[in-house]
Parts: structure tokens; C-alpha cells; sequence
């Protein structure tokens, strides 16, 4: 893992992606996207074992990406992983890609399962919304991105926990986009409407997961190709926000 | 305070209020209408005196008010004010009218400010709903309903931390809603999209409260019709959602 | 049918509904309710048979109730329908209750048909929505009701054409409440989601009417206090829109 | 005028623009981005003269650009233009971007305006977009997109009936899209949330135009990529809606 990297470079754009698990999945396809795209990218995740094996994989495809391992939910650890993103370069690009889920109906859902999804969804995406707008706005500009879900918009059983994380989420982009927009940080939430054809869904739903069949599934490059779209969106025509689905997707 | 009420009876609808503030303010007006339309009415709140002096004021009015001392925030004391709620009789109608507010853009909001606003807000929200949902259900149904506000559906600077908890708190009654409508449980979430005509607004808000003068502020009384038309409404036409505002307010 | 009614009397708080169809439906619900809460009320639709038959089975229950033949689709007939309402009285209170509604697939809905549901759903509600907020302006206020449905909010086959005329009816009364609240006309838009227990979706939807069962309908009187609990709203609480559906209805 | 081309080709793919105006447009950006990247594109407007010196321009910049003159409120000349396109090649890219605007305050909307602006943004979006869903289909799939506005979301004085006509259109932009996305086809609805730098806006609202400053306008060069993207979306993550304002716009 690159503790103490040597190809810092001011002038280089950066990209740091928050939350990078499974090797299908979201997080590694944005980070494969932005670093081909020619950007150093940091990706941030609590599980060492994982996210140095992610950064092994990305990297012996050549490309440009480091690891760092944060806990989301701490104050510090999100300072430092913008710290060590910034000591490679230029912060171009921030993506807040942090997601947990558990099914439960409403009287099983404990208070400590409300508040985790809490945490580990909105809270999380608080630290790092809050110090990338900083950040980003300082720098003049830059790009901010937050993975939502069906449920940022509708809330349903047996979902109300992830359903009230999600729109907290979403509404921390919304203030944000209002806010430092006009100072040139754009500011875009993703609804991804479906089951990610990816190892998350796979391990953790496996009924919606199969349910939808290989055709119904987001494939998480086109996902990637959606952000990296965002990024690219030059200032005078940002989107805040779109949503994302498969094409025989119900909704 | 009435900690062991002789006054109980079972067959009597009891009201169950959550977040009973200064005099002139929302939970005073709907524990006023509500004991008026002859309900039991329970008050919670976590300032003793003052909840005290709440209810000698509404006694005084010939209602039958009677006072809880809970945080809202904790499980036990939510649930030993639902059991204190259903000493006094039959369970018919609960509403969670705690909120709290503070205005910060985002770079000066603190985690511990976020965190706070939604685990007054919204936390609070769930450990409300999910027990009165619960035991309504139980008794075969009744009136569940939520203090929203404009940041619930639009989140902006300075009120990211608020708009946030308020989004977190309209899930978990939409959630909620679509789980226990059919077991006969109404649940609505009422979006007040203005300045209330109270104390809470007056003292905290002191440059809005003043810049809509006494016509272009809610009126507590006719806010609390509104609520008392939703606990009247019969099963076959329902609102889950609707916004009370002056008739003056820009929006 | 009183077309040179004696028993006019400008202090008298008239209501004037227009979409008064089947016997069992929203339409005469809405007239009864009115009448009895003490308004004179008017009735308009463009079948003069069936319109007499409602004014006389009205009258009978004791209610002053005035039939006005007219079609809302023609501005003239419009304005002719608002002069008689007034010659009753004061005018307080005008429903736009017309609807239409035809089922088909996108490449089945003609251009016909498409037109034709837009003219009796939106253009209807804009020629009533205008002079009811011109007149109550004048009169320095009053409040101006409109059905909608859950097709307002969400276009799915075979709605097309229904859709997209409800949608175009939304948005005339949100135009018309922001630009006419601050003169006094409360202007609100109600979202009936589910089917109504009427005459209308039995002939017109049997398949939707039967799927729901008896308690799964909106009963058209519980319909009509919610609209009438609209027009008793004061202006520092104002709705502007709320839904309304059955506790069993999926949404 | 290309009537009869002789550079029609079964494979070639081909893009059909429903409402391209000024040189400085929406539409003209659009056709020169299509056909910049490698579709044959095919203009629709009714005005002859102009339509004809835009093609021209075009194809001075190496473009295969072919002009369609009709009107698109006309059965009959949408389904010309189709025909017209699909003689050119494979039928892959349709938007309809015809848009008219008139601002007035309700009173001062005749019945004659609020059909007019119905006819030419809704009505004529429905004969295209219906034309457009069948014959995509039939072909196994493509993209529709549809431009919308800020008013398709929020309607206010002074357009109400702008603000009317677009939300019947983003109705119908939502029921091909539930209809005929299973079926391949890709339906957007792109909300234009501000001023286009454009023609248009500075002729017909100069004020608006005026007020935002040239930085803070949607290039319609960057709008055109945005509606490439779309197109670009491969079918496991297609996105619905999407909006785009200048960084700077207030939302």
C-alpha cells in the first residue's frame, strides 16, 4: 500500500473514491474509469486485506491507484485520506461511493441498526461531502459525487432504515450543490435504480440479485461511464442529479 | 405531574404528544385540541418544569392533560410513555412534534452538530414511529403523525444538518406508512413550510420570525386543526402527506 | 331547473362545482356536503338530464341546490356558469371537478383522443381555474379546489393521454396558487390515488373497481370532507396539496 | 433541400431533430454534434427559409446534415419527417426539442395561448414521441430524448401556461419510457434549469437573458453533449431524467 508515495506530483489531477469493497463493484470500476481516464486516483475503505488487494489488481493493469485505509465514519481518518490524496496532486475529483443496507421490517429494525445505516451512509457522507466541498472550493473547482439508490427517493419495507440514511444522504448533496456550486464545485447525486450486477448485491441479495437475471443488473462500467460523464460536464450545464436504471427495470 | 393517574379508564381514546415546548408553540396547541376534542392527552418532553407548567396550564383550561417527562432519544423512555399513554386508556393518536433546529453553512457545521440534529430529529422520529406503529397495529389501528418542514423535501444553506435529519424523518413516515396502512395505522407527515406564529420561532429564529410579521407566520391552532382533520379522516381516503403554509408565503 | 332562481341573496356563500356526474359519485358528494355545511350551491356538467336529476334528488334531501348547464371546455359558458353562481350570492367556494379518462397503449392513443383529454381535464381546468381566481380575487378571496389523481404524478401505460392532461392541470393550479394565494385565493390540488367507490370507475374501470373490493375504494363523501375541511382552512395554514387513498392502496 | 438524396444508406445510423431554429441554438448544436459524430441528421422545422440556412451551414462545416420541412403538430408531416429520416438509414436517435414560450400573469393568458403553447410543446411532443417509440421498437431499439424546462417541474406566474404545456410533456416523455424501455427503447426527458445561450432566449426574453451574464447561461454546445451521453448510455444503466444549469443558476 502507498504509504508514502514518490509520484506525488502537484500538477496531476486526483481522484479519490470513498468506499472501494468486492472487485466487482462499483468502487473499483470508478477507480479503473478515472485512473484510465489519466487521473491518480486514492481509494479509501476500511478493510485493509480487501483494498490492498484492489489496488494490486488495478495497478497490474497499469494503472495509477493507491490505497488508503479509512474508516468513512471518523473525522480524522477522512481528513487524512484527503491529505494523502492532495500529497499526489491536484484534487480534481471526489466520489462518496460508502453504501450499507439490511433488509428489516420496521418492528425488527433496532435502534442500533437505524442509527449504523446513519452512520455509515449519511454520516459518513457528511465528513466527506463537507471536507471535499472545502477543499474543492479552495482549490477552484472541482467535482463531488454521491452514490443514491431507489430508496433516496421512496421509502419502503423493508428497507426504512437504508430509505431514511439514503435521503439524509441525499439531502447533504442537495445543501452542498446550492452551496459551493456557485463556487465552482460541482456538486451531482446518482439515484441507481436496481441491483449492481456486482458481488455486493450478489453475496448480500441474493434473491433481487438473481430475481433480475444477468440483463436487468447495472453493470458497474456503465455506472462508472455515468460519473465520469458528471466529471467531464463542463460548468455552464451541470446536473445535479440523475437517475440510473436498467432498461427493463420497473419503475 | 400525574405519575400514577386514578383518572385511567381503557375504553378512553388517548392522544400521545411528543415534543410539547414553550406555551405558545405547536405541541401546546395540539394537546389543547386534542384533550378539547375530548382525548386523554399525554405530553412528553425532556424539560421538566417546563412540562410541568404546560400541563397545570392546560388543567387549568379544564383538560385533561396529563405530563411525561422522556427524551425522545432514548428507547426505555419512549417506551415507558407509551405504557404511561395506555395506563390512561385506549391508545388512539400519537404525534411526533420534536425538533430542533440551528442554522450553520456547511464548513461550520461539526459532526457533532450533524450528528445531534438528526438524532433529535429524525432517531427520535424512528423510535416514535416504530413503537406506535407497533402497538396501534396491535389495537387494531389508529393516527400516527409527523412535524415536517420545507427542508424536508428541499435541503439549502444554512440548513444542510436540518434538512438532512428532516429528509431522514420523512423516510421513516413514508416508510411506516406504506408498512402499516393496511394493518389500520394512519400515518401522515406534515410538511409546514413557513414560520410558526410561537415562542420556538421568535426566540430562535428572531430574523425570520419578524420578517413575515403577524400575518405571514402558522398560526398554531390551525395547524393543529389540520392535524386533528387527519385523525378524523376515515380509512378510505387517507393523506399520507400535505403542507401547511401562510397564504402570503413564497414558495 | 332554476335558471331565474327567486331565492337569489348576494350575502349567501355560494359554492359552484363543476364535473357533477353519476348520482354515486365525487361530483354530487361534493354538492351535498357543501349544501349542508349552508352554501348555496351550483352544479354545472354538460348532460342536462342527468344534471336535473341530481338538482331535483339534492333538492329533496333539503338542499339549495341550482343546476347550470354548460360545458367547460367553452370560455363562454365558463364565464355564464361563474355570472349565475353569483347572481346567487357571494361566490366562496368553485371545485373543478371535471375528468375524463380513456385507457390505451401509446400507439393505440389517437390524436383524437389525446386532445380530447387534455381539452376536458386541462383546458377545462384552466378556463375555470382563471375566472374562479380573477372573481375571488376581487371578492378578496375564496378557495379554488381541483381533482386530481395519482396519474398527476406519475405517467404509466395505458395513461398516456390521461397522464399528461392531469399533469398539464397540476401545474395550472400550482401557476394559479402561487401567483393568487398572497390575494387571498387558497388554491389546492387534491391527489385522489386509488379508485373511487362511484358510479364512474364501475362502468368505465370494472376490472380496477372490482380488483379493490368495497373497502378499497374511496368513498366519495370521505373525499368531500377533506375538500370541504380545505375551504375551512385559515389563511395562515393553507394546503396546497395533499393525497388521498384507501388504507390498503399500494403506493 | 435534400428531397430525394442519393446518399441514403440502410446501415448509416441516423438522427432526426424535431425544432431547430437560430444559428446560435439548442437545435443547431445539437445536429452539428450528431453529425459530428458520425450519424446522418436529419433538421425538422417549419420554417423553410431558416431550416434551409442552417442546413446549408452545416453542411459547409462537412456535416451530413438533410432538412425536412414540417410542422410538427401535424400528424401527417411528423410522420413525413420519419419517413424522410429512414430513407437516409437506420432510424437511431430522435429528439424532439420544438419548444414555444409566451410569458403572461394568468389573467392575461387567453384560452387561444394556452392552447397554443399546448399544441407546440405537448401535443406536438406526443405525435413525435408516439412516431418515434413504434418505429424504434420496431428496429430493436434507439433513443428519444425530449428537452424540458425549468417550468416542467414547478409552474409559476408568468408561465402558467408554459409551465403547463411542458409538465403534459414530460408526462408523455415518462409513459414511453415505462412503455417502450423494456421494449429498447431509450426515453429521456433532459430539464433545462435556466437560460440558453442562445437566440432564442436573448430575442424573446432579453431580460432573462440580460440578467444571467454570459457565464451564467447553458452553452448549448455543452447541452448537446449532455444529450449525447444520453445517447451514448448503454442499456443496463439508462438514466430518465436529468437536469443541467449554469453552476451558478439559484435552484
Amino acid at each position: 500500500m502507498a504509504k508514502n508515495p514518490s509520484e506525488a506530483n502537484d500538477a496531476a489531477p486526483v481522484a479519490l473514491v470513498f468506499g472501494v469493497g468486492p472487485r466487482r463493484g462499483l468502487g473499483v470500476a470508478l477507480a479503473r474509469r478515472f485512473a484510465a481516464e489519466g487521473l491518480k486516483t486514492v481509494i479509501v475503505a476500511r478493510d485493509e486485506k480487501r483494498l490492498a488487494r484492489q489496488e494490486a489488481a488495478l495497478r497490474a493493469e497499469g494503472l495509477d491507484v493507491f490505497a488508503f485505509v479509512a474508516d468513512a465514519t471518523e473525522t480524522g481518518a477522512v481528513a487524512s485520506a484527503f491529505d494523502f490524496a492532495q500529497y499526489h496532486g491536484r484534487l480534481a475529483l471526489v466520489v462518496f461511493n460508502v453504501g450499507a443496507n439490511r433488509a428489516a421490517p420496521a418492528l425488527e429494525t433496532t435502534p442500533a441498526d437505524f442509527e449504523a445505516l446513519w452512520r455509515q451512509n449519511a454520516f459518513a457522507g457528511f465528513l466527506v461531502g463537507r471536507e471535499a466541498a472545502g477543499r474543492l472550493a479552495a482549490l477552484g473547482g472541482g467535482t463531488l459525487l454521491f452514490t443514491g439508490a431507489t430508496a433516496s427517493l421512496r421509502a419502503r419495507n423493508p428497507f426504512l432504515a437504508f430509505a431514511s440514511a439514503k435521503a439524509a444522504l441525499r439531502a447533504v448533496a442537495q445543501a452542498l450543490a446550492r452551496e459551493f456550486a456557485p463556487k465552482g464545485v460541482h456538486v451531482a447525486h446518482v439515484v441507481i435504480d436496481g441491483v449492481i450486477d456486482g458481488d455486493y448485491a450478489r453475496t448480500n441479495f441474493p434473491d433481487f440479485y438473481k430475481a433480475r437475471g444477468a440483463g436487468g443488473r447495472l453493470k458497474p462500467d456503465a455506472i462508472a461511464a455515468a460519473y465520469w460523464g458528471l466529471h467531464e460536464q463542463e460548468r455552464s450545464a451541470w446536473t445535479h442529479e440523475l437517475d440510473l436504471r436498467p432498461f427493463n427495470e420497473v419503475f
